[in-house]
């Protein structure tokens, strides 16, 4: 497939257009910082009048810049479209990108050779990287950590991730607050369903329920482990009830989780909140489709991605960035406790 | 950032480890056509064990492959996350590719500025692409068909697009079909909730209806359009209704309309399919959610990924490929009509 470079129009051609220098232009394709907004625009509109398509491979040899962000989600195409918290956060990247020239590129990374993509990452594709559901088995992204910048949202499970940077919610204080809100309630047996143990998420929010019971004086041994499904949910809901112990309360660790454990307190005659009063996590489309809609604990799921995006291109642009942004969480009251 | 080159594998180790000349790496690195299965899994084993990562950038302007594939979805986030069909093909386009050394990149393009889209993909950072989901306003695209290798799933509007790759089902034959159906049922006054109209499965679903009614000599004048969405679908039935005519059978051009149609009947208190038969388009998760479970004509969505894909590969290898795949299609009877 041969291509007409011929009568592509050049740099110079952008330059004179714009009324800037060459050297201008260049930054602004190699999104320099300290640029002004006004010579952006200008430069923009130059390239777009013209048709001007920077010849990137030579560009990045050059600059080593591509123009574009790759977001990784170790997870496969199924649960990639099961779990809301992605469309959030995606929207919200794409949100903070649509400012910037950067392209986003998704990269659903467990259905293929993982080796692959790490290659893809390193090959000098892109000029930086988010990880998003990052799995204790997913090591080998914290490594590249030295090599290209990277954002985490939710912090990654690896010894070796002490100077990653990372957007996250502070899960403990969070499955904390869930819980002394059934504490508030009066209950006094209330069981945990956990995420995934191999993600940060799980395992915190697992220690927040544990340290709220704590506190209480109350006894946390009701746990069964979930995997952030609603399939997962409901059979965990039903391991619990299946050891024939009183419940009166369940902090599920995701609303699918919650929408599950529902639906099989159902099948079983139980009423919500009357017999068991239930809490999720996200604050997402399952909290309000199921019935009674649910209590839970709202993450700012599209400000996740606003926020790691802003981190990267910071980073990207040499700046300072706190290995850590905290975003806040709140309990959203409903029927369902 | 500093990357550090100093003591990265070279060429020559990964062809000394894997006992190959250094330009059978190279042909392996670049995916050129006619290497051995077994030497491309000893030079890829090499590589693993190395750590070797090719230098793309140098890569690129010498082999003008980069091994990335683009598969680009003109839609905003949201849409994209609520239509099933983009989940099963993606699945099936990365089925196929994880046989090859082709990373997949996703770009949900309608989120930003097109421009921005145009010139990543034009820029040299892929291979070749993939355009699902394309509109009428989308004709950017089909012009990138004559400077890189684009494979299209479902026909693309726009005229310059004669020469362009394309995998689609017979949407005309299908939706003759569906309505058939409907006749052989003994339906006579059967209406038509139309896909988008800027796109060619809209379109010619709606010719395949109006074939099938002329056909049998009954009147096709019961249209509404909706746009693919149940909520949109729920609007076009209740305009049908509200025009006050008998309906006694409605084809929906997918099964997300079937579905919010289905809930307006239900809430106007008409019977499905004893007063109304439904039949639906797709054969997706919606389809057997619905009460009743919908009728529908199937297209085989993994498979259609898994053929954009394969034709993409061997466009990119310089084989001859047929313009048109066409997938079959078939009925799947259940208790809505």
């Amino acid at each position: 497939m041969s291509i007409d470079h011929g009568s592509a129009p050049t740099l110079e051609k952008v330059a004179e257009l714009a009324g800037v220098s060459r050297s201008t232009v260049s930054r602004v394709v190699n999104a320099s910082p300290r640029v002004k907004p006004e010579v952006i625009r200008a430069v923009n509109d130059a390239i777009q009048k013209l048709g001007y398509v920077p010849n990137r491979a030579a560009r990045t040899l050059a600059s080593r810049r591509t123009q574009a962000i790759a977001l990784v989600i170790p997870e496969n195409t199924a649960r990639f479209f099961a779990d809301p918290f992605f469309a959030s956060v995606i929207q919200g990247v794409a949100f903070r990108l649509a400012q910037t020239d950067y392209t986003l590129t998704l990269l659903i990374a467990a259905e293929g050779d993982p080796g692959k993509t790490r290659r893809y990452l390193q090959g000098g594709n892109v000029d930086g990287m988010l990880v998003l559901s990052h799995h204790n088995d997913d090591a080998s992204y914290v490594d590249l950590a030295g090599r290209l910048p990277v954002v985490f949202g939710g912090r990654p499970m690896s010894r070796e991730s002490e100077n990653v940077h990372v957007v996250d919610v502070d899960n403990i204080d969070a499955a904390s607050r869930a819980t002394r809100h059934l504490i508030e309630r009066g209950r006094t047996r209330i069981a945990h369903i956990t995420g995934r143990r191999d993600m940060a998420a799980g395992i915190d929010r697992l220690t927040g329920w544990r340290r709220a019971l704590d506190e209480a004086g109350l006894p946390a041994e009701l746990v069964e482990d979930g995997d952030f499904t609603p399939e997962g949910g409901a059979a965990a809901m039903r391991r619990l009830l299946d050891r024939g112990e009183p419940i009166d309360a369940v902090f599920a660790a995701s609303d699918q989780m919650a929408f599950g454990a529902l639906n099989l307190l159902r099948e079983r005659g139980m009423r919500v909140p009357d017999d068991v009063a239930v809490i999720g996590f996200d604050n997402n489309s399952y909290a309000i489709s199921s019935r009674p809609e649910l209590t839970t604990v709202e993450q700012p799921s599209i400000e996740f991605g606003t926020a790691m995006a802003e981190a990267l291109v910071r980073l990207i642009d040499g700046e300072e960035v706190d290995t850590l942004t905290l975003l806040p969480t709140r309990l959203v009251q409903r029927a369902s406790t």
